[in-house]
């Protein structure tokens, strides 16, 4: 394999947003004394971006970015769990959780690692000012964000993957895409990248049963970010 | 001012293009035993690069990065200065000298105060893979790349300025534009954004006179970066 840059998901595979939410929720409770499920607040917010991702994929919605598409989730989420007090300002700020989400533990640690011999780079449906300031709260070190607001099309739609390539001046298999989701590596594998699956056993909580992945899936299965510096000879 | 990105231009704000190609230019020559005029040949490559863009920006020639049109001046470059020999390879190699051109003396330092404050965001008409590779080869801390080649537009199109604001979920007058030009500052104050002047008397060589600009022209006029994060109160 002749690898030059890796193209990274962002959502579960180098930050966990689930515990990141629980947690802020928890904060933001605590201070008003209400009681909120927050791990299932937090399911339920991140269930709702696929289905709104597939409205702007089909042309249902307009182009609409990951802030928009959340808030709209958000939104519905705080009637139904009771939250419906909140004011504009909080439901602004509450919602730019998504821009302070805590990367696992080896992430910062293995993209560094990583850093010194590839190009490392997002390519994340999240939106440019999201993964900005996500990269400056936990100090993760891109050389290069790509955002599906960079394409105007959201991942798994061939555009994102192609076009990452394209703009790092490299051809498809000179990119290998990292992540701890198989849909996204398929695709990818179908635009001719090269492919790396990250496991993230917790990304859905302690009782939440991930697909079962095997060595030969993909070019490379690690169980981290320094596995997989380890797997690509770094 | 409230001011939360800087976006820097990037070819002579930031890396000094001259002295790099001269340099690289006669370690070229040196192996050949030819003799050329460095100097002057860096000062046609770049003075070929303003009307090419222009051609883009009118539309006589489709979109085009400026990799190709680097190789197009080049390409003329080498039959003008008795280079009509260097093969196919050596000339992809040649025309990569602005993925590598080296960074002015206080860049490196006063990016990386700067980033403490603001995200800091390249600005810039090279294409994205040049401004990667140079990040890389110049160990430029850039928080977030925007390309000409992101917009499909050159500078000094406002869709540059505004995109780029628009991209980092801010309003123009929240980000400044740095640069040692005025016609870039100009262009980009005209779309809303604030500005900073850097001096770079080195850009053109020696002999070579920049226009006059006084305090009060823009928002900041500034010596070197170091001078900017000082003024800027970081």
């Amino acid at each position: 394999m002749d690898i030059k840059a890796l193209t990274f998901d962002v959502f579960g595979t180098v930050v966990d947003w689930r515990s990141s939410i629980i947690r802020e929720g928890q904060l933001l409770t605590d201070g008003f004394g209400y009681k909120v499920d927050w791990a299932e607040f937090a399911d339920r917010w991140r269930a709702g971006y696929a289905p709104a991702m597939h409205r702007v994929r089909t042309g249902e919605l307009p182009w609409t970015k990951i802030d928009d598409l959340h808030r709209m989730i958000l939104d519905d989420l705080v009637l139904q769990f009771g939250l419906g007090d909140m004011s504009e300002d909080e439901l602004v700020e509450f919602n730019k959780v998504w821009h302070r989400l805590t990367p696992w533990s080896d992430s910062v640690a293995g993209l560094t690692r990583l850093k010194r011999q590839f190009v490392i780079a997002t390519l994340s449906n999240g939106n440019v000012s999201l993964l900005v300031n996500m990269a400056k709260y936990g100090d993760l070190p891109w050389d290069v964000i790509f955002s599906a607001e960079s394409f105007g099309h959201y991942k798994p739609d061939p555009d994102t993957y192609v076009g990452s390539a394209e703009l790092l001046g490299l051809s498809p298999s000179e990119v290998m895409m990292v992540a701890a989701h198989p849909g996204d590596l398929r695709a990818a594998a179908d635009s001719g990248l090269k492919t790396a699956y990250v496991s993230r056993p917790l990304e859905g909580g302690p009782n939440h049963k991930s697909e079962n992945v095997s060595e030969g899936d993909f070019d490379v299965v690690a169980d981290d970010f320094i596995d997989l510096a380890e797997k690509l000879g770094v």
